[in-house]
């Protein structure tokens, strides 16, 4: 199969919802970023997180295993810096083989929760 | 009528919501591909479903009459192997003719829905 | 100022929610067609709507001022036929100068509204 | 890091919630405009919003630094005119240098919030 997809994806409207009502794992508010690495090769991933008053923090290395998917919670980018929830952030992702690349957010902030998601902005940089 | 669209299709984000509240089947949670074949023959349509930690599985074979809709629970795809619900996938539709597609979430985990949707990303591969 | 955008879109996922709670019409259960012209001439524009049964249905012709949005409630597509409620569709946007299409669902079945919204597929034909 | 993006996006759905309930300003109902400036230098960028029966108004100019987010909410765009709320808009955003554009909604109007994102219409113009 084909690696479909591009190598950079950009999302400009991240942030974590700060709380979270419901029981843990699975009502915890988070924003989570979704690979597919449909190709026959594993890739490579690196994630940069930019701020409003801070400069980018990253790279974050990731790994999508041929004809995977893997799906991490935002909140789960420790190493070099954890990412702060509650903040406004955009992010990154650049891969050395073609992937697709989604930004889902479960908030749960009140007791009922909701849900948005979107495609990121496919580039060929 | 031209055929609109594109013939291969790419979502990343999939969890199908492992529980429900609210009468079935209007609120059952799901997640729903929704196929619009805008063309004057029938679109045949292969789907694949990828994993974390598995094989994909495929390909759950389906039909868009001409100038139709169709829109499918991702749970009624059970043969060859019923995606299991409550884990995250991703999906690539491969259409023998242009077709347009949208995945569509209904969250009733909790007692009031939550709704997100998103179109897939479109490649000529 | 340029018309931006296209002159033909396509969604694939609509299924305008069947009952409301909530005071009408500010909460009445809706999928929303949102057009923007930002050029300098009027746009003349069809829709054509899809089902899952029965031959598509228009066109539904409306009209979006220069530089003006036009947000318009697929339940208002009377002539020649009233779309039904809670049937899936899709629907295909044509018009004589490029727009932009957003469909925006509204869902109040349930006594806490759900909201999702989605950019249509662009397409040059 | 080069610039990623396009210089001109569009979005046809703005609408921001009239009335919100919860505590503010975390839970005041908002559309919310995010901007990411992946490049070395400013980004200088000047809004226009459209609406259904008024000529456009703006343009709102608004700053990205290089390398961060700058997320503002639609009703914080003041001067020239403050944007209504409860109406329906659209918006052109216009960028000196190529930045990425995701409109998001916190609907609060109930006592549950709703949440959806797009993605805008990047355009070359």
């Amino acid at each position: 199969m084909t690696a479909l997809g591009a190598k950079t994806w950009v999302f400009s409207g991240g942030n974590v919802p700060a709380t979270s009502t419901g029981v843990e794992p699975e009502f915890t508010s988070r924003d989570e970023l979704c690979l597919l690495n449909t190709g026959d090769r594993d890739a490579g991933v690196e994630v940069t997180v930019y701020f409003e008053d801070d400069e980018p923090s990253g790279p974050y290395r990731l790994a999508v295993g041929a004809r995977r998917v893997f799906h991490v919670r935002v909140n789960d980018f420790i190493d070099p810096h954890a990412v702060p929830l509650g903040v406004s952030y955009g992010l990154v992702v650049s891969s050395d083989t073609p992937v697709v690349a989604q930004l889902t957010r479960l908030d749960t902030r009140q007791a009922e929760l909701a849900t948005s998601t979107t495609l990121g902005y496919a580039s060929g940089g």
